[in-house]
């Protein structure tokens, strides 16, 4: 029985059995995430949450990060769950084909907040949740994702269901019935991409968790074994690469998707189509001394379709500057880092950035100069008057092959949280979570991220 | 643009276009709805909704039927579906292969609270989002239910969404914004059937409807032509019977679902499997003025198949006694009615219908009986010491071919209200629903049916 399998794993491992690596994968994860919604709380789609929950006024049980408002527990995991997911931010998870963290950190802290679980509880949440996202990613397989529906969300939902259950201390049969709620409640369209409703679906897959999981705690049933046998919802909603679930149950933890494939975690806060890019203009400009008064171009060589979402080389804007890999390896090099400050119109009016930006080109690779099926690569050339630099660059920070370090983290946070937060309790902020294990009481994280109202 | 017609219909069609016959079956199906409703609320899946609408003390925006509790209009409106399908005793529509009223109700009457609107406005937004139901209801088509979506929710959100974005004052632009985040949350799946999720389904159905019009209508965005194009919602959850959305824009009202099919109102409180049955005995016992005393046998000849619900032979409980063709015969005969108080333990347990239980059976029509492809009907036979009475029941009584005149519609909804309410209230409560076009504010209705916590 895969299902009760998933379950009994989710609620009957202990902290004890969960390898230190992946807790501190986790704490990663949990540091990242709660960073990127608050740098995304004043999003428009994130306002649009916050007023929400301001209008429908509910028993004050969990609190809105870098808000003083405070709301239901499910209003609470659906706004930060929107703001988490905001500016497209957070974490991704191959095995899962999108983002592990955003909806299930905010499920998962909200409950916990409730509850008043320590940090250790919530991490250990969030694991279990996070290799729940990863198998059942692979249980309804990569054409879930080619079918239309937006995994992040419609498998995020059991992964959000599991870490309230966990939480709330809910057997493994409750957690049964929670996931047949959950199937009830899956939702999110790949068509809706571009739209606030992409974040929105984070959001709803989060409150929906938390839903789901209150429900089976309180009695509502389900059915129990909604993974299984015909018209499950793997049958309704899986892709024809599936994995069974038999099969997947037996491999929990083994890895855990937390080790392998591991999150992916953005660097910059701009197109990823960019990241590889910029990783080869911060090398060579560190590596070889390069100064821009030297510089006479930069090329950016892609694989055939990779820089498709690079929409701005002339960018007007700030937010158009984001899409440009023009603009961002002229600020790249002009100021030695890429953060939000990066991405304002002043910024990206700078004379001294637009000339550089002229000199800067993108071009596509030809079939001579890469093998089909090739891992993903950008080469980057840069021609001063010295001589000629390049580079070619398969892995952005952040990636599997190329892991943040913590003060790369830590410089990731710092610049989100001071969108929201001051310096001071920025980083006091971050002293609690990079501590989350010991933390006793999870609330305490969200009251010091908590602002005037 | 298929999905902008739709949403010009529903939030352009003025009260004056609809026809009275249609606003009259909308009022005949809230009358339906609000009863079943009431009689569903101390059932064990409403009394968890309504404990989590007290759990997260919303602001008191609209009612729980029969309660004295209020709360945030979603969360009215996800309690009040619950408590309208709770017995599967509500409405279905055979071009929704669902039940269309339960969550569209419990979703337009808690905006409409809100928003104090009057009961035209309210009949008028029921009317409209009826016709989305029996329009998408084509659009997805019938294998979109055999693929194992819950269509009374799955298609039932973007009717619900529709009469909230009526009431709130949504333009098409809006509505089509709100379609996609109601896209978003579609879910619901037959595998649930047989427990609490199958009336969680509704409730979330409603709710899910309620959140889609409120952030559409705060400026919250989706793809606005969900319905249209590659990995369109009708792409990914249709099936290959569908009816292209083009070609129903073009019969919204032509004619009006709650027309032609219209809805079926279930008569009685048990199995729709005994309602052929129920019909037989109770026009054969009037029509040749039989006594109990002098049956011999009642005998049910039914389709291959079509008494596979009647599970309880001999009934030991009123639940079970729902089940049984042979108990609710006797009960039919010995009271001359079947209502609530037929299903309790005590009146199951009645030696004088125990007695006459014994004497019917069911057996199963041979294939020489009928021809392949026959609509459904059942043979009721009665023989008396007197002679032998025979009726072939294709339509029972709420059905399109044998609709309940004015007064078995309320003399249902006065069986269900007195569940939950005493005579004299549902007494007044039916005078204001029996004239609802002419009622100012909708908020009466349900402050009528506000009973002390």
């Amino acid at each position: 029985m895969p299902t009760e399998q998933f379950a009994r794993f989710v609620v009957d491992t202990p902290v004890s059995a969960i390898p230190a690596e992946v807790m501190a994968r986790a704490r990663d994860a949990v540091i990242d995430t709660f960073g990127v919604a608050l740098a995304g709380r004043d999003e428009p789609v994130s306002a649009i949450a916050a007023r929400w929950a301001r209008e429908i006024s509910a028993a004050p049980q969990a609190g809105l990060w870098g808000h003083g408002l405070r709301t239901a527990v499910p209003e609470a995991a659906f706004a930060n769950g929107i703001a988490a997911h905001a500016l497209d931010f957070d974490d991704s998870m191959v095995t899962l084909h999108g983002h592990p963290s955003a909806a299930v950190v905010a499920a998962a802290l909200a409950v916990g907040e409730f509850v008043h679980a320590s940090g250790e509880q919530l991490l250990a949440a969030y694991a279990l949740a996070n290799e729940i996202a990863g198998k059942f990613g692979r249980a309804f397989g990569d054409e879930h994702y080619l079918r239309g529906w937006h995994s992040t969300s419609t498998i995020g939902v059991y992964a959000c269901a599991a870490a309230c259950a966990r939480l709330w201390g809910l057997d493994a049969a409750q957690l049964c019935h929670a996931w047949g709620l959950a199937a009830a409640q899956m939702g999110g369209l790949v068509r809706n991409f571009g739209s606030m409703a992409k974040p929105f679906h984070v959001g709803q897959a989060a409150r929906a968790g938390v839903l789901a999981a209150w429900m089976a705690k309180t009695g509502m049933t389900a059915d129990p074994r909604i993974l299984e046998g015909p018209n499950s919802v793997l049958d309704t909603y899986g892709g024809a690469d599936r994995i069974a679930p038999e099969e997947l149950a037996g491999r929990l933890g083994k890895p855990w998707d937390l080790l392998d494939p591991g999150v992916n975690v953005k660097r910059w806060p701009c197109c990823y189509g960019t990241h590889r890019g910029l990783t080869g203009i911060f090398a060579l400009r560190e590596s070889q001394g390069l100064r821009a008064e030297d510089i006479e171009s930069m090329t950016f060589g892609y694989l055939p379709g990779n820089d498709a979402a690079l929409i701005d080389r002339e960018p007007a804007s700030g937010l158009e500057g984001k899409f440009s890999m023009e603009y961002t390896a002229a600020a790249a090099f002009m100021d030695g880092e890429i953060g939000f400050d990066t991405f304002t119109d002043a910024m990206v009016a700078r004379p001294e950035v637009r000339r550089l930006m002229r000199k800067a080109s993108r071009y596509r690779l030809r079939p001579g100069d890469f093998e089909a099926g090739a891992p993903v690569f950008v080469d980057v050339t840069i021609t001063t008057r010295q001589g000629r630099h390049e580079l070619r660059v398969h892995h952005a920070p952040g990636s599997r092959g190329n892991p943040m370090d913590a003060a790369q983290h830590e410089a990731k946070f710092m610049d989100c949280a001071r969108r929201g937060l001051d310096d001071e309790r920025a980083r006091r902020l971050l002293g609690l979570l990079r501590d989350l294990d010991r933390v006793p009481d999870v609330s305490q994280v969200v009251a010091a991220a908590a602002a005037k109202e």
